[in-house]
């Protein structure tokens, strides 16, 4: 239903990480950069997730950003040997992996201060592809980084939001997506028919369809989305005229 | 760190729906998916979550049932118009969409026995690519499908796991992955290093590091997961062993 939409900056999120795949961790950050992007009014359109494994990083990401407007990443830039998305990032671009030298002066300020060795492994959250740009991480220092239209960032989702919100103000965002919300007593299977109709009438809107299922009976939540308020009302308007004419009826 | 392990059954998943990209729901099946195939011994290799747009699910469908042995798919399989998945996968094969005759007969019994109308939108219900075998849904009737190697399956959870439950007995899995899991009071930057050789020593167990933050200072939960039982105790032995003269150093 996308094509109904007026055009806005579009987006990707490569979620990198063996524990997303073994079902040892369940992810956290995909929900909060779609809720996020939205209210940006920049159009999350598609997510991937792939292992530790640098062909399968390098092929998702040089497939994603050269698609998408923006690319953001989540893990693999923490200081052991199973983080190799810096390093990755840079074959993608086909750029050197360097030392970043802010990097490491704030990595070695930080470290000094906590009385801490400046280990090879904690070095190892210095690199970045020549060229990038640093991501500042307010809670644990050890930054991310952004290189062309690729942003990358920590998978620990307390750093991941925290880089994010660094990151969404320098994006310029398309015209905010507004929606509403038709609550509906009826099941999908009773109201598809006309609400098809109703999406036909009004192409500048997109209508999904969310069934509840209570463990006996379907409801339905009818989300309108539009980046034009105007046809948004006019769209929440046909809906409603929906529901309450099945509801005399039945 | 995949290229380490015995090989094994290969799986992707591909999750489908508008609302998945712009935050709305939260998906819970992948995390289910990753959890159920690492114990039925299958490789969840890759995710793709898409919008419910016919291009992006044909495209990534494609690239996914190429590469792996078997796909998983979510969402999508209902009866209003933004539910194209089967139209999609149909397109996909190539083959041509048909209503599955069992399906509708299972459907309209569905229906009759509840003194319910089958609605052209629940008809849309029992459309299937030509040659698919149905998934049965114990929840609500409403059968997913398996054509190729691609199983097409609901996205509300409790439907989704169902079918999955009724599909996974069917596949040959492989040597079951074990794991093991050292808790370490040393963070990520402290452990690194050894850690490293470690992975180098033990080739035959993949070694994942998963840093906790509780807003002062990080450790981290090391898990070693392979499909040989010795080399899982060789490299548990040696992680611990490191655990322990960091613990009497510190």
């Amino acid at each position: 239903m996308t094509e109904a939409l007026q055009p806005a900056p579009t987006a990707a999120m490569l979620a990198i990480g063996d524990e997303l795949l073994s079902g040892r961790t369940k992810d956290r950050n995909i929900a909060h950069l779609a809720g996020v992007l939205t209210l940006a009014g920049i159009d999350l359109k598609e997510v991937r997730i792939v292992a530790d494994d640098e062909r399968a990083i390098i092929e998702a990401l040089n497939a994603l950003r050269d698609r998408y407007d923006h690319v953001f990443t989540s893990g693999g830039i923490g200081p052991t040997h199973d983080d190799i998305t810096a390093e990755a990032v840079a074959k993608a671009f086909a750029l050197p992996l360097i030392q970043h030298p802010e990097a490491m002066d704030r990595l070695a300020r930080h470290y000094a201060a906590r009385e801490l060795p400046f280990t090879e492994a904690r070095m190892r959250m210095a690199r970045t592809p020549e060229g990038a740009s640093l991501i500042d991480n307010p809670v644990s220092v050890a930054p991310g980084f952004q290189i062309g239209n690729v942003f990358v960032m920590a998978g620990v989702p307390s750093i991941f939001v925290a880089m994010l919100d660094n990151v969404l103000p320098t994006l310029p965002g398309g015209p905010v997506m507004e929606s509403a919300s038709v609550a509906c007593p009826f099941g999908e299977g009773d109201i598809g028919g006309p609400l098809s109709q109703i999406q036909k009438q009004h192409p500048a809107v997109a209508i999904g369809s969310y069934p509840r299922f209570d463990g006996q009976r379907y409801s339905t939540e009818l989300v309108i989305r539009s980046r034009d308020a105007q046809a948004l009302a006019g769209a929440r308007e046909a809906v409603e005229a929906m529901v309450a004419e099945m509801a005399a009826k039945s």
